[in-house]
Formats: structure tokens, C-alpha cells, sequence
């Protein structure tokens, strides 16, 4: 069985070596001298951009092969379909920050912030960041076209990525859509808020991975996508909600990110829901004034994560994940697998929840 | 032979059919009904985005396909890659347009402005106009991988389209570096102006369009896109500069946005350094402090279009248009294909210059 901590390294020094080829200038081009320095600040971001992430999506795409006891000579073209879906993921997230004009990602600044800089302008830094998505969402479909060819169902795998591709593009727009939606129906926002999971997260980073993991090594298609809907929901869905509760409850040493961002945001979460759910009027209203401000404070901040204690909302959040890991986990244990084919997708699904949250 | 008034007719409705159908919800996604709304604003934009366009890369697609002799039952399936450019156009547009905080584009608002009068908020317009720009471009490739199924080199079409996508993306990255170009050096400036109309407009407009069509009829990929690069180099390159020069030449009843606006935007064009390499110093100095300014006004835009016709720039302009095009129709002249085949490409290829600049 392949160990997880040599995969890593293996998508690490893969993922680099990709990005710099396809965010690079085609070498047989004739480029004036003074814009090839634009170019390769470019290609310098896209590298530095795709650094830093844990990895988790390659990883499971790399277990799910395995898991489905997918070709030893046909691995190598596995992992550069795996690290396609982190190229991916840098592209979405560079075009997400220019959404949220964030300035930090992963603790250095952000593609367009970095840019800016770089260029000693706004707008061309935007406007820089804006491509440097788009090369990132071209290079990562290239990458799986290229790699598709040496293995099995390479029709359907394709398909699946762009099938990916649109469903997060999709789950972006959602996501907008709950920024807008109605504070005082908390079940329809968690309703709407667990739907634009399933499309912005779960799409990508549970589902697409078991999908091309598994008809890659050979499963149909069709059984597959079965597959990877049963345990890939439940689990993309588990780590989104642990993700928004560690926003609340880990320090910020844990997370690399100030305790209570997304409140400060005014993110529209199912732990808000569930609070605003459970909470006195007199606290509802309080809740629902600080989210339509367009700013909040540090005590508001403080305040908030108070009243998502008392109000029983962090406490439903821990048996949301928990019941979601549960489905995923016997999802995984009835496959059509041998046990320890089992044992190794859920030892990785496991890296996708906290210990303490399962 | 097909007549290009009914393929036109073919393309717009086929382009609103797969605009329609790859910008909305799956049918078989549960979408809570709140989020429903901004899901069809997002659709319905996608639509709107994609009418209006003069379909010219679509026309010569399909020329280049007929000329090389495409099979009648395949034809279908070529227009859809032929939409699949345009389609891919307009995604290239709604970007550019957020990157310049157009207003208007085809004479009515911008993606992103259209959306946000929709939503009420420029942040999330802004959002969603990204997003729909990303909709697009992966609509387009899924268009082509489902189209070259039933075409010759279904795997050469697929390399060729996303070719095409890194080589416009890099192109647009030269655009922006173009503007921070010196404007003491002219020569300097028409060379890398040059080659961003090589990568940033030959590359879908002609050479693309013509390597599609051959490849996807059945010449040998590397042949085709030999004879696409050696008549879609000359033509995409006259065509960006009749644009250019029509710019500043035309009425604005004729183009539809008013004259010069190339030159109120500080546009660093090939016909801005040819002026800049023939005129007086005094007059050079003139148009640099001009387009090193924030902005300019409409004595300036004036000013600049006298000094563009009295320093020979636009007379440059016009012969470089006519030499370029005569490269690009003895190119066609000199292919290995029937005489009328030629013509009927040739008749096309008129298209994308006008008469008068020929």
C-alpha cells in the first residue's frame, strides 16, 4: 500500500513542475524582450499560488485509485489527474479573492494583491490575477486531457473534471445568492447554505476526486459516480461545516487565520443559521443587526461566537459533522472492495474531519 | 457549397441553445428555491452576453471545414465546435470587460454591469460577471470535447481548443504589459504591439477557426495547422489593425462606439507608434504627454487623430493591412485543395478586411 506522507511529497514536486510549464510562455514563442517580464511574473505567481495547500483532494483521488486497485504502471498519470484538481483549486481561489479583494491566502498575499505590487498598479494587478485564474482553470483541464490517454474510461474522465468545473462555477454563484438571503427564515438559510456546499465544496473536493480515482483504475463510470455521490456528500459537507466551526473555535495558531474571519466578513453560515435558529428574539435581533451592518468589530466578533455557544448552534454544528461523517464512513465500508482497500479510503477520508469532530 | 447567410442563421440559434442549456442548473440538481433566482440571472445573462457578435470566426470555421472537404453528416457536429469559439469569445469579453470597467459592450451593458443592476450591489455583480465569464470558458471546452466525438482527430480538436484558450490568456497578459510600454520607442512599442495581436487576436480569431476545421475534416493535424498559421498569422494580424484604424477613421454609426475611443482610453496601438516614429519631435512629444496623462479629453482624441493622419501613421496602418492581406490570400491561393474551394475560403477570409484596406 503507498504511504500518504511520500505521496505528498510526490504531489508537491508535481504540482509545481506542471504549473510552471503550463502558466509559461509556449517555448517556441516569439516575445518582444520587454513583455516577457510580465509573463514571467505571471508564471512566478502561478507557482507561488499553488503552494501551501494540504493536499487533501490529490491525496484521496490517490486513495481512491488505490483503493479500487488501479494499475501500478498507469499511477503516474493518476497523480498528474490528482494534481489537476489542486491546480484547480488555486484557480478558483485566485479568482475567489478578487471576489472578496482579499488580501491574504494561505499567509502570503494574495495573486492579484501580489501582482499589484509587482506592477505598481491596481488595475493591472486585477486585471493580471484575472488571467492567472483563467491559465490556472485552462493548465488544470490540459493536464487531465494529457493524462486521461494513458488510463482507463479517458472519455469519462474529462467529463467528470469539466462536470467539476462547472459545478463549482456554479456553487460560486449560490454562494453570492446566500450573501443576499432572508436573515429571519434560519431554516431556509441552512437549507440554502448545505446546497451551496454540496456545489462549492463537496463538488470538487470529495466527489470529483473518488469519481476520477475510481473510474480511472477501471470501475465503471456510471457505478462510480454512484459511488463517490454516497460518500463524497456526506464528507464533503462534514469538512466544510468543521471548517466553518474551527473558524469559531481554534485558535488562530491552528487555522494561520484571526479566530471569528468569516463573522467579521458577515459570512452567511449553517452555524449562524442553527444560532439564529435557537437563540432569544432578543438575541435573534441582536445577531441579525450586526449581520446587515456592512462592517463588525471585534466585539461583535467576540459577541457573536458568544451567542453561537449559548445558543446550542456550535453544538448542533458538532452533531451535524458528526452524523455526516457516519454516513461517509459506512458508505466507504460497504464498497465492493476488499477490506483493506476499505481500511486505507478511510484512513485519508479521516484527514478530511478533525478527531474530535467525527 | 454552404452559403454563409444560412450558416449564420445555424450559428445564432445553435449559440443561444448551448449558452442556454451549459449556463443553468442541471436539471437534476436539488437548488433550494431562494438561490434559484441568481442561478437564472446568471443564465439568462449568459444568453444575452453571447448575441450580437458578427460570427466571423464561426463563418471561417466552418469555410475551412467545407473547403477541406468535411463530411455533410459530420457538419452538425463542426458548427458546434464553430460555436464553441464564439462561445469562447464571449467569455474572453466579459472578462476584459471587468478588467476595463466597461460599460457597455455590443451596445448594451457590460456582463458585470447588467448583473449588477440585477443583484444591487456592484460586489456581487462584479462576482457573478467573473463567474459567468468562467461558466463560459468551461462551457465552451465541453461543447468541443462532446462535438469531436463525431469529428476526424477528435483528440487533435480537443489540444487545439485549449491551445487556443493559453495562447488568448497570454495574450491578454502581453496586452496589459503593453501598457506600461516606453512611448520613446515606437519601433519598440509596434513590435510588442504586434505580437500581442498575434497571440491576443490571430491566435481564435483566424488561426484557430482554420485549424479546427481542417483538422476536424480530415487533414493531418500538423499539416493543418501549418496552413492555419500561415494564413491566420497575416489575416488576424490585418484584421486587428483595420480595427484599430477603423477606430479612428469610421463614423460611429458605422461601428457603433464612438470615434476614437481607442485613443480616450490611452490605447498603446500599432498606429499610435507608427505616428510617434514619423512625426516632429515637438509633435512626439505632444502625443507622449498625451498618453502618459490619466485621461484624455475629446480635443485631445482631436488632436491625436490629426497628427495620426498628418504623421503618415495612418497611411502605415493601410499598407501594412494590404501587405498583410495579401500574404494571407496568396497563402490560401497556394493550398493543396480544389480551385473552388479556395475561393469559396478566400470569399470568407474578405470578411475580416475591409474592402477599401485590402
Amino acid at each position: 500500500m503507498w504511504k500518504a506522507e511520500n505521496d505528498l511529497q510526490a504531489i508537491e514536486t508535481r504540482i509545481a513542475e506542471l504549473t510552471q510549464s503550463h502558466a509559461d510562455l509556449p517555448s517556441d514563442a516569439v516575445i518582444a524582450e520587454p513583455l516577457r517580464d510580465i509573463a514571467a511574473h505571471v508564471r512566478d505567481q502561478a507557482v507561488t499560488s499553488s503552494e501551501g495547500g494540504k493536499r487533501l483532494r490529490a491525496l484521496l483521488a490517490l486513495a481512491a485509485f488505490d483503493a479500487a486497485n488501479g494499475k501500478d504502471d498507469q499511477r503516474s498519470s493518476m497523480l498528474d489527474v490528482a494534481c489537476a484538481i489542486e491546480v484547480f483549486q488555486t484557480a478558483a481561489l485566485v479568482h475567489d479573492d478578487i471576489i472578496d479583494d482579499a488580501d491574504l491566502r494561505r499567509g502570503k498575499p494574495s495573486a492579484h494583491r501580489a501582482l499589484e505590487s509587482a506592477t505598481h498598479s491596481t488595475t493591472i494587478g486585477n486585471g493580471l490575477g484575472l488571467m492567472l485564474g483563467d491559465i490556472l482553470a485552462t493548465a488544470s483541464i490540459d493536464i487531465v486531457v494529457d493524462a486521461s490517454r494513458h488510463l482507463q474510461h479517458a472519455d469519462a474522465l474529462i467529463d467528470a473534471f469539466l462536470t467539476m468545473q462547472r459545478e463549482v462555477e456554479i456553487g460560486q454563484v449560490l454562494d453570492l445568492g446566500v450573501e443576499t438571503a432572508d436573515l429571519n427564515d434560519p431554516q431556509a438559510l441552512a437549507d440554502a447554505s448545505l446546497n451551496v456546499f454540496r456545489w462549492k465544496t463537496a463538488s470538487y473536493t470529495t466527489i470529483a476526486p473518488l469519481m476520477l480515482g475510481m473510474s480511472a483504475a477501471g470501475i465503471d463510470p456510471k457505478e462510480a459516480r454512484n459511488h463517490a455521490l454516497t460518500i463524497g456528500e456526506p464528507l464533503g459537507l462534514a469538512f466544510q461545516l468543521a471548517d466553518d466551526l474551527l473558524d469559531v473555535t481554534a485558535s488562530s495558531e491552528h487555522t494561520g487565520k484571526p479566530r471569528g474571519g468569516d463573522i467579521r466578513e458577515g459570512k452567511r453560515t449553517v452555524l449562524l443559521a442553527d444560532s439564529l435558529a435557537q437563540c432569544s428574539s432578543h438575541e435573534r435581533e441582536e445577531l441579525v443587526t450586526m449581520f446587515t451592518a456592512s462592517t463588525r468589530s471585534s466585539n461583535d466578533v467576540n459577541r457573536a461566537i458568544e451567542l453561537f455557544e449559548t445558543s446550542g448552534g456550535i453544538t448542533q454544528s458538532r452533531e451535524r459533522i458528526s452524523t455526516l461523517w457516519n454516513q461517509a464512513r459506512t458508505a466507504i465500508e460497504t464498497l465492493p472492495l476488499p477490506a483493506t482497500s476499505r481500511e486505507h479510503l478511510t484512513g485519508v477520508a479521516m484527514r478530511f474531519v478533525p478527531e474530535n469532530l467525527r
